[in-house]
């Protein structure tokens, strides 16, 4: 029985029980949340050491990092020390997105290097070895792509990141559409080459049944990912995005059905007055699955900057209801991030995520922002460094610009101005 | 005859035109909203080389650096520097909040070093004076903080921070709600520091009329300092902060009476779901004068990335109104911010800014967005390296990350899927 079926059937599972310790709810809210499917809890039935993460509605917001081997210079030692910084900055998961190299060692790596769930995205890998054995990746066939799929969930993958919505109809949508950028998904504009080429509908949405058996077997949550995530703002809410919105919520509702956990990705870079739009939209055509964005940026122009604006459209749309933030690191749009802007990219992605947590309600967010502001009233700068989001970074600038920096002030001489006050306003009321 | 005494009388100024051309609006848009007092113009009479700066509704967002001698260290070069830093990262207008150090040469060395309105808030001279000449900063008498207001107008700066609306009643009030921190504002504190000990009403308060006769002689804009902003996430909206903005409220109608040009300083540390209500009240009570947020932070707990935390409250405030965005380095709460972190927190400043406008259908913010996609469509880095919010830091990232990255892809060999899926959807459509 998968964690969805026992949910629907009633029953408290021990990963519920887990993920309710640490989100501060009852096991019933997870259990309620997880059965109506608003719910996710990664953890693959295979994947023994891992401490199970829930996503979604009432639940903190999560915060995932991805790594993988992309260029001819990147090795498995390199990416497996991103997946170490991504963790000691907090990240909540981890995607391993290689597209080269030795794919299944690299997995199989980042599964031991950490307990936190884990994601892949399948269609790198079976197109990989589609060049590698045929000459070309689009000789991969329908049963190369389910094999390598099977393998990524029988070695313990969480999730899985799958264009299942990007049809055929979608693809020449956005072909008359008009969109400024249609080729913005790595993976997605691949299966459409895929798919043109062969004239062959998206085998994921063909052989969704298929998908599901594995998915079943090994209670493996289903990312679906969206190729027609909007790639500069100007393209953000057009029909092709909704469209694949449109299916995958069909395709949720036959995943629920059959005992399979949901979630869905989406954008991308979406201008702050569209970001409530787009969670609405999300969550109503997706039936309330949870909302796994990437970013969104909310301009195209902070080229060097871009998980600050990543943050703004991050904060927002866990605010108005997205559950799960996909950083996005400084090099963002101009190459592949080193170890330090993995780090940048998973702090500013948890910022945005507790901002959110704080507006949200969440009362363990609002408990931190709390300590925080008594240690700093209490000019307790111990206190305050360990309560940081990144005590390391706050320790060493702290240091550096502490000794450029006196504290004491010597404004008043005798008698203390910000004293008076202090000991005025801490007078208890008389009468 | 000032601006705002102009825009009433429906004549169209030499600095209206100017800031109309900048703004792409017409100079009767400029002229109507300087008239409602919902736009103001930052140009002292006396400022003879400054380009005036529009802040308020239907412009873009603008944003301010400040910099200033506060610790012993500190030196008129270091600061200029700073200035030059934070210009050359497209600040909009200067803050020099010197409290120690030769504060004339300061600002007269500020005043030559840009042609950027320039502000100031004079208490903190006329403090460090007392302190000087009397031994202690609470020896300043209501004449000696006058003097200093008038020479800071008479040598040209164009905004000035003054706390008019921190009565003894709204001292109490903070005193008797039990805020967590109610001595945020260093130099409001500093002056509710002088009117308990003195047991006398705040000087800028009681002495209104004389300083609007200052205003209105060189045609500053008065820029209302909020002593109550909330320090830290708990402490926002209550009692204080909003009987402060009443007050201001009274006091911006007798300042457009007198013909003088009022902004209003904010928040501070605001949690999301506080902000849109925090702007709305300030523009209601405030009778829609420009809002100067600082910040604000939307997490107390982002030691070391507030200027990210900052940049999240500032897109947002900005997106529901806010018109001017003082901006936060990642040396907040920590020390004082070098060089770097000045430019780092300008530009994280300006991406909140720039997203905000996008999002609010400014036309100029929309078609710079738009440039940078089609750059990115067409590949031309030059084009986006030119086009990014820092070209500098851009084209030294694509440097270093184009170097570590080989952009030519192997997967598919003769035939390309990225290829075929670009000619697919670039072909015209037929029948």
């Amino acid at each position: 029985m998968t964690i969805l079926e026992s949910a629907k059937k009633g029953l408290i599972t021990d990963e519920m029980r887990q993920v309710a310790i640490i989100e501060e709810v009852s096991p019933e809210f997870i259990r309620q949340g997880v059965a109506t499917g608003e719910i996710v809890i990664l953890k693959n039935n295979n994947h023994k050491n891992v401490v199970p993460v829930a996503v979604g509605k009432g639940l903190t917001t999560k915060v995932s990092a991805s790594v993988g081997m992309y260029d001819s210079k990147d090795s498995i030692a390199g990416e497996v020390e991103k997946i170490v910084t991504a963790i000691s900055a907090g990240a909540d998961t981890i995607m391993d997105l290689s597209v080269r190299g030795d794919i299944d060692s690299m997995r199989k790596s980042t599964l031991i290097t950490t307990c936190k769930p884990i994601g892949t995205l399948p269609l790198y890998q079976a197109m990989a070895e589609a060049k590698m054995n045929k000459g070309s990746s689009l000789e991969m066939t329908v049963d190369d792509l389910f094999e390598v799929i099977e393998r990524h969930a029988s070695d313990g993958i969480d999730f899985l990141a799958l264009h299942c919505g990007t049809t055929m109809d979608v693809v020449k949508r956005a072909k008359d559409e008009g969109r400024l950028d249609p080729l913005v998904s790595f993976g997605g504009a691949r299966l459409m080459g895929w798919m043109i080429h062969h004239n062959l509908e998206n085998p994921l949405y063909e052989n969704f049944d298929r998908l599901l058996q594995i998915a079943y077997k090994y209670d493996i949550v289903l990312s679906f990912a969206d190729a027609m995530r909007p790639g500069c703002t100007q393209d953000s809410l057009i029909g092709s995005q909704i469209q694949e919105y449109i299916i995958l919520g069909d395709l949720i509702t036959r995943a629920r059905n059959a005992g399979v956990q949901v979630m869905v990705k989406g954008p991308g870079h979406v201008p702050i007055d569209q970001i409530e739009t787009t969670v609405n939209i999300q969550k109503s055509l997706c039936k309330g699955a949870p909302y796994f964005v990437f970013g969104p940026l909310v301009t195209d122009t902070a080229v060097g900057y871009d998980h600050i604006s990543a943050a703004i459209g991050g904060a927002i749309s866990a605010y108005v209801g997205a559950d799960f933030i996909c950083y996005v690191t400084p090099a963002e749009h101009i190459g592949l991030p080193d170890k330090e802007q993995v780090h940048t990219g998973v702090i500013a992605a948890r910022i945005a995520a507790h901002a959110a947590d704080v507006a949200n309600g969440i009362e363990k967010a609002i408990r931190w922002d709390l300590e925080m502001s008594y240690a700093r009233k209490d000019l307790d700068w111990e206190k305050q460094i360990e309560l940081s989001i990144d005590p390391d970074t706050a320790r060493k600038m702290w240091t550096e610009r502490s000794d450029d920096f006196s504290s004491e002030c010597t404004m008043c001489g005798k008698y203390c101005a910000m004293k008076i006050v202090s000991e005025f306003l801490n007078k208890k009321k008389v009468g």
